[in-house]
């Protein structure tokens, strides 16, 4: 039996033409990340899973995770998220670093998923994170960052929504108004994050089990149907509670002034998960009804460093990941076209003696920045501009059997046919006429 | 107890600093392969562990790799090399895709090792392969591409060295000389390959081990001493062998003419253990006594498409880790200085209220891709260069309480203190001083 040619389940195979989208869509998270001075990082791919299970739910530690024991019993895992690491760096540092820490990386991270659209169990993820800002001003920066990548590929409000929530307001409801407080909160909070994927019945169904009072109930339900935050606003007011001091309130007016007010839209769903979130929460949804998914999810979470025993630090972040986004551009035809590599020069011969005189001219165009293709073996006149088409090539060079001796080269642009005789030791010439 | 701060054994962290000094390797990387028209690609992390038992020597398998049993009990391991996956990947495309093929990766690999100098269990590798080539022209344009690389940071035959060998001319001494096959001739290449870490004592004891002949013995002891192409050559016609058609004598005069040979040095005693290759192998030697290791390997292998039932096609390739790398550098101090990170200006204000201006005027800056820092909250003038210098700004921007009714940012070049008010609205002339 042969062994198969396809790679693990879940994964994929870059061949160059995707690795090339993948290029591009790394180019621009780090173009991104630069212009508002966020710092590459990177940690290990394995982390022990302790690390895990102090941050995560349980969920993600039984089901989705990577993990095994290595040789010398160590319990790890592949990293399924970027956050504990980041998170386990700062701790490290953030007593020397001035703040605040910007800082970004592009990991690929695993889970153990039924591969379907949107979801592979290998996927990399674009992670921006703010530590030691200012509340508003770090959450503020984040939602600005995210605009900024979408508007990089050309998206703009047409294609995609900012879906927005503040959990110190949430808390503040369910404490207050529906009265819950640890563990039933935790089962709304569950409840709200499966408000849209449920059919309306499961989701009563579950409401029930929750057996609230008529009350509570109904104002569960009058909290999932407010849409702005206005809406927001009054409910908190009727029912008597504070409404200052929020900064899903206080970013209201910066987002105007900056103009992405536009994006965002404020949604009582958006919980994200049973996470380490404490104020501000988001995901970045595709407006295509067809592709109607997440693309990226953040928010502010201030107590990540306690499980390192450090002070409090407050950190602001989002994840977006390859696989939704590259969905994404597709949908909305946001992608240039890649399809074919990108090379200045193609040179060939047609005389296994020119060879070495190709080989010393790529050399010297190569010493000069230009990208050189050479064909190792001679090649017919009649296969030339096919090859060299497919391979990417700007320009051939041909260097006939007649030519060797003559040291004179033909070089031809592939767009034009414009073409030219050089010397093949005249550098200069050459490299003007590839400009 | 708290969470450990550290990363997993033999694996690293790269803050900042350690990140930017590795995008600079892979970008010379990426800069490299692309002079050489080689096109990117990527492989997923996680492969099946009958992969690498089908190419690889047990040992690796036993005892080097990090494999488990996934949740649907498939037997997969992290990546400890590219090859494998890359030669997966070849024959799902060969009979598609015009040749020669060259492709180029820089994946992270893990090996279950003891950590130690030049040696971690997390390290990237910069993989390049050429398949479909002609043999010698394929090897000699890995060749170069090699030295290109190193010359890319600056270094010279002063600092390192390439040791080449042949493995079709080793099997034929093996055979012909000290007639030899199968099992011993596995055992001499494992010899060989240890020569220059075993002690004298150790090496002769293993060698009498083998029950060689007195003739035998002395033939193996004489080809490890050949110190030369020369002398390999007389070796050869002593013990009339032919010395025609092998790559590693046609090389020569193409070395020549590209100005390697300086590079290049015989060394019978490079085998690259009992791996796939069939034809010319190399090892890139530091030449400083002090860090005396291998920082790159590699060589043909014409057999690999075989375990997956396709037609033979040659291959040739090297692969050159990122530990060894910045060893390297370090060693002979060709690093650059990248303690610092590099962004264009640092925007801070004294007042609260100057802040939302502070925001927009990033936001103009950033629309015309130049990066901008904000401080985002109020900061004391005596802060303000301290702070901008740490955080490698190359210009500082600072909007004073008297100056927000006003309108104007004082400018200034932190290298040369010149500097300017401009009328923060007024983005062409912002844009002209920064340059």
């Amino acid at each position: 039996m042969s062994l198969s040619k396809k790679p693990y389940k879940g994964t994929r195979d870059f061949f160059p033409e995707d690795k090339r989208i993948r290029d591009y869509l790394f180019q621009k998270m780090k173009e991104t990340a630069d212009l508002y001075a966020y710092e590459s990082y990177d940690g290990p791919l394995l982390e022990e899973v302790e690390l895990y299970k102090a941050k995560s739910g349980e969920e993600l530690i039984n089901d989705q995770i990577y993990s095994f024991h290595d040789r010398g019993e160590r319990f790890v895992a592949i990293r399924p998220e970027m956050t504990p690491t980041v998170a386990r760096m700062v701790a490290q540092v953030h007593k020397e670093v001035s703040k605040p820490i910007r800082w970004f990386s592009i990991p690929n991270l695993y889970r153990y998923e039924r591969p379907q659209r949107g979801r592979l169990r290998e996927h990399w993820q674009f992670n921006v994170d703010i530590f030691g800002a200012p509340e508003t001003m770090g959450e503020l920066e984040i939602l600005q960052i995210a605009v900024s990548l979408m508007e990089s590929f050309g998206a703009t409000s047409e294609h995609f929504e900012i879906l927005i929530n503040d959990r110190e307001i949430v808390d503040l409801i369910f404490n207050k108004v529906l009265k819950s407080e640890g563990d039933l909160s935790l089962k709304l909070y569950k409840l709200v994050d499966r408000y849209k994927k449920l059919s309306r019945e499961k989701f009563n169904e579950q409401l029930e089990q929750l057996n609230l009072s008529v009350e509570s109930k109904d104002a569960f339900l009058t909290y999932l149907s407010l849409s702005s935050i206005d809406e927001l606003k009054k409910f908190l007011e009727s029912n008597k509670l504070e409404t200052e001091g929020f900064s899903l309130f206080k970013l209201g007016e910066h987002l105007e002034k900056l103009h992405i007010d536009e994006f965002v839209k404020y949604d009582p769903s958006i919980v994200r998960g049973l996470d380490y979130y404490t104020g501000i929460v988001f995901e970045i949804f595709d407006k295509n009804p067809e592709n109607r998914r997440a693309i990226c999810g953040g928010g502010s979470y201030a107590n990540i460093l306690k499980i390192f025993n450090e002070n409090p630090m407050p950190g602001v972040g989002f994840g977006l990941g390859d696989v939704t986004l590259r969905d994404f551009l597709t949908t909305h035809s946001l992608l240039p076209d890649l399809s074919k590599p990108v090379t200045k020069i193609f040179l060939s011969t047609q005389d296994e003696k020119g060879l070495p005189y190709i080989l010393k001219l790529a050399k010297d165009l190569r010493k000069e920045g230009i990208s050189v293709q050479t064909h190792l073996e001679t090649l017919k006149m009649n296969k030339v501009f096919n090859l060299a088409e497919k391979k990417g090539a700007e320009f051939v060079g041909i260097l006939g059997t007649n030519e060797i001796e003559s040291g004179v080269i033909q070089i031809k642009k592939l767009s034009d046919k414009n073409q030219k005789d050089i010397l093949i030791s005249n550098i200069e010439e050459i490299k003007g006429f590839l400009k």
